[in-house]
């Protein structure tokens, strides 16, 4: 399956031209939308996102990620193989945090160029096709040279940030809780959060936090946005409390 | 065809979980978004939604239906089989409508697990694992026991209430139309409005009311936006009146 | 493939019911969502929108295109074939640009009506099924005669007005890009903006115009919001500055 990780929208007019020319080049694929709305222009924050959500879809898959600032500009157009899932789109750190937490990858710039480039919708123009070629069994795509990654080098291995806000105000941060203790606290400006195992263990309208189905640090409130109630968005910090601190 | 019926949105993270997990277990079945913005954490106002929206849909159909403040909790996974639809989610009074107003139905608890359930994403790793078994002829699946709703036992028929707000601002209520008299006016606030048969039925920015095309009351305003002329929005009261009131 | 054009929304009620009536009668035939966000009940910005739109999908698609303030009215309900591409919904001029920039074209108006057909949703009841048949290859559908529009012949070759704000705040405009000298300005109010190739090629912050990858003249703002920036939305005027006047 493609899958689709843009900070395109869906109701608008930019995501059917991707698959129209998905449709055309790799038929019968089935396509899933994966993400649609990525923090916009911020491939940081988004390559957390990506990064999280990526063991959730088969290995196999091939997933089209789009969030592109430099549209149009110098970067390269990079293929990825990182655990068995193939990855395509811009060199501007979105892939960084999939690579870095891979067992086993490849990384290729990709030399190809269609005929016809636009300026502005290399999704359509440039990612498309490589990702219907790679779907159809091209792994990698002809024109394609080994690279490797440099920006994303030196961004954190866990983000200490809200990365994503989702549509009920939960806030998304880039920090993986599985390696947290279970009486950590999560600070976030005058705040200290207590963690929960999923909404229901808390009172309504209380906020709290817990490990997402991802594997994330998730900020939430019962039946309430985290967002509105704590005044946080995308890019601000969070502070894990181990037991020792949150006693302090 | 698999249906999806939740309060996730479509351009998030989540939906794109579940169709991966259905695409795996029941590939080539189509699955089309039904609803994706049902009130959020709203059961009640989201079963005579559901319940209003069924008959469009061909009989055969799979309805994955997740609308679950409760997730992680207590509550049970029902299969239920109404006038020949089939419905997966939780026990919350979301079936309640529909199962009431269904000539023939057949309901279980999914007592199934999968080997790794998160705690707040059953509609990935539960429901859409069922709704699969279910798309590929296991009617019902393994792992079911008969079982009898409980939740919304006590609903009305008709629920005299905004149940859904749509894009263009018109109010939908949980009220069916169809043995409404033609002279019937509705009462919402202060307002009284009479019937029309379509938008273009009144002049330009006019509120009045209407049998939608999924039968039930809707209040709208020809080009305009009816929750902000009326400042009307999900839970708010309507009232019928009907020709003999209407006229004191 | 079937592309729906719309100012239905995705997540809410309508456009499930469509694609689930296209399933039934087109079963196998893609079904990609091509705009779900026109400019509500406005056929005339849609329709450059369209235009504009439409070569970049396949030859042999067809557009179910539901624009329709009028709904449940006198307007007819239109098939066209214009280049190549096939069209259905209703005569309120949506198809006025596409015919008239069209090499050829044949249009018919639809007496084909369903058994039911509701007052407010001819795109589930009466557009759909149009669709479907034209997709399994009646070209045109049973019940068509030979027609012509009327709405929209005095509408202007190039439409100097914002017709679409996407997402991220860009202003699509209803003129065309290619025949403009590369120093042309443009005006929007007191604002007067150079053109440039993409984002990248000016300072984060500024506004500029391009031509965008259908071709049309689009007001940007690079990393930025140019709605707000500007101050403008659908219907806005623009002015375009050929060199001599720019200079002046």
């Amino acid at each position: 399956m493609i899958l689709l990780f843009t900070d395109f929208g869906l109701e608008g007019p930019y995501i059917g031209q991707v698959k129209a020319v998905l449709q055309e080049a790799a038929p019968g694929v089935p396509v899933i939308d994966m993400v649609s709305d990525a923090p916009p222009f911020d491939a940081e924050a988004s390559a957390y996102l990506l990064a999280a959500l990526a063991p959730a879809y088969p290995t196999g898959s091939v997933i089209l990620a789009v969030v592109d600032p430099g549209v149009g500009g110098e970067r390269a157009a990079l293929v990825l193989e990182a655990d068995g899932r193939w990855y395509v789109g811009p060199d501007n750190g979105l892939f960084a945090l999939v690579t870095r937490r891979a067992d086993a990858k490849r990384i290729w710039q990709a030399t190809w160029r269609p005929d016809v480039l636009s300026a502005s919708f290399h999704g359509r123009d440039l990612f498309a096709p490589l990702a219907a070629a790679i779907a159809r069994g091209q792994r990698p795509p002809a024109g394609c040279e080994a690279a490797a990654l440099t920006i994303g080098a030196d961004w954190p291995d866990e983000r200490d940030r809200v990365i994503y806000v989702d549509r009920f105000g939960n806030l998304m941060t880039g920090r993986r809780a599985a390696a947290l203790p279970a009486e950590s606290r999560l600070r976030c400006g005058p705040a200290s959060l207590r963690r929960a195992r999923t909404f229901g263990d808390v009172a309504r309208g209380q906020a709290f936090w817990y490990e997402n189905a991802n594997g994330l640090v998730e900020i939430a409130v019962n039946q309430g946005r985290a967002d509105r109630t704590l005044g946080l968005g995308v890019g601000d910090a969070i502070a894990i409390e181990t037991g020792e601190e949150a006693e302090g």
